[in-house]
């Protein structure tokens, strides 16, 4: 695909079976790929086993307790996910206005700022609550180049902030999906479900059926992740359109808030 | 108390009783009260008579929707209020991040931004979305000026972002509370109740025994709204030296945010 440096995601899910992690990590030391983005339940062996492989880290986390632990594990930098992001959302509903600044005044380690971004203006409001950056998932589901089927983006382009939906809190693995019909289901089922057994939702909410979505084009075929960042969302642009955009965006969103002060600040502070 | 301006709070909840709010707004005419914060339900009735006696209104909102109604009601400027903030947060959880972002690209009237604003990284955050400004309820409670019992003010700088519960979402009416144990144990009713009648936790939230926390100091003896931003504060400053340091922040965080971009945007652009 590219001969540019690029990253890896691994991300450690509660599953039925879970998937042998220490060998995806192997996987991505012998092929090379010096970082990877962690994710997910107990990232520790995970994690020891890159560092001492030299990877640099970047963890994404839900919540300032586990950005910690993360940083006591050697990672390198963190990527901090609010309430408003698609997928693991986590259980405690922090939005990025508090975690972020959270993360400044908790933190010696640098994080970028993910969940909620699509334009210059949130570039410029991360880099203030002290981001080093954002990181943007569904927003560049939504450019030319993204290998999905064009339904996806023109959902994504037609619908508004509210059309998310958070299935599986019941089982604290709360999951922000775009709000489809199948969606719709898995939580009319999470919430009528007598038993409160996951098989229950687990067809509604099959992984496979939704990377199908991605492929068929039909929206409803299973479910998929987007964050509330959905409703800035209106176009469908190439990624260097995209880019450039938000560049010239952030630089007038600072260069506008910086000229509405003009006083000059007392000495004594 | 004072020979300022000053402004006047009417909003408009769901009551088993509703209070003559048209009365209200008449003695705000009467004395001379000329801007009102507007919130809740079917403002229009009241901000026709504000309007009509020339009263500057500003209008707080958890929605687009309810801000564009507003807009066509004739409100001077808003207040967007996102889902971390304290008290209503509404029913769809949109949070500033994209609230603030989309009040930017769909209203031409003026707004300022609510919920989840302690310090100038949040303020300088806020303009560079598109605000005009912040404002401030559960950090203002937490200065030495606020006439409420020093209790409530250690409560808040003790806590942190998560010790806050959204109750009484069963009847569309979701307030955020300070969650002490009042507030848990109505979310335990909320959840367990048969009958599903309001009747049922109404105990449990009684605004006048909430109102009697701030006097008598008993974290526990009712509920009290606060945001998730009690977990970024961390002292109990004047309102002087409060504004003062916010000033300063705003100004560092933008002049450090806007000092990463070196590159020339191209002309083409």
């Amino acid at each position: 695909m590219t001969k540019k440096p690029f990253a890896v995601n691994i991300t450690l899910l509660p599953a039925l079976v879970p998937p042998d992690y220490g060998a995806y990590a192997q996987v991505v030391i012998d092929e090379g790929i010096n970082i990877v983005e962690t994710a997910g339940n107990n990232p520790g062996p995970v994690i020891e086993k890159l560092k001492k492989a030299n990877t640099t880290i970047l963890h994404k986390c839900t919540t300032i307790r586990h950005a910690k632990s993360a940083v006591k594990l050697g990672v390198d930098f963190l990527s901090i996910d609010g309430f408003e992001c698609a997928g693991h959302v986590g259980e405690t509903d922090i939005t990025n206005f508090i975690l972020l600044s959270r993360a400044r005044q908790e933190l010696k380690t640098p994080f970028i700022a993910s969940g909620g971004f699509a334009d210059g203006q949130g570039l410029a409001a991360a880099l203030a609550l002290g981001a080093e950056g954002i990181n943007m998932g569904t927003r560049f589901m939504c450019t030319i180049e993204a290998p999905i089927h064009i339904n996806v983006k023109q959902a994504i382009v037609k619908s508004d902030e509210t059309q998310t939906a958070l299935v599986m809190r019941r089982w604290k693995n709360t999951t922000r999906l775009y709000g489809n019909k199948v969606a719709k289901e898995a939580l009319k089922v999470e919430k009528e479900s007598k038993t409160g057994e996951f098989s229950d939702i687990a067809p509604f909410v099959s992984g496979k059926r939704g990377r199908e979505v991605f492929l068929n084009g039909d929206i409803d075929y299973g479910v998929w992740t987007a964050g509330q960042v959905i409703g800035l969302i209106h176009d469908i642009p190439t990624c260097a359109e995209l880019l450039q955009r938000i560049e010239k965006e952030a630089v007038e969103a600072l260069d506008r808030s910086r000229s509405l002060h003009t006083a000059t600040i007392p000495s004594k502070l």
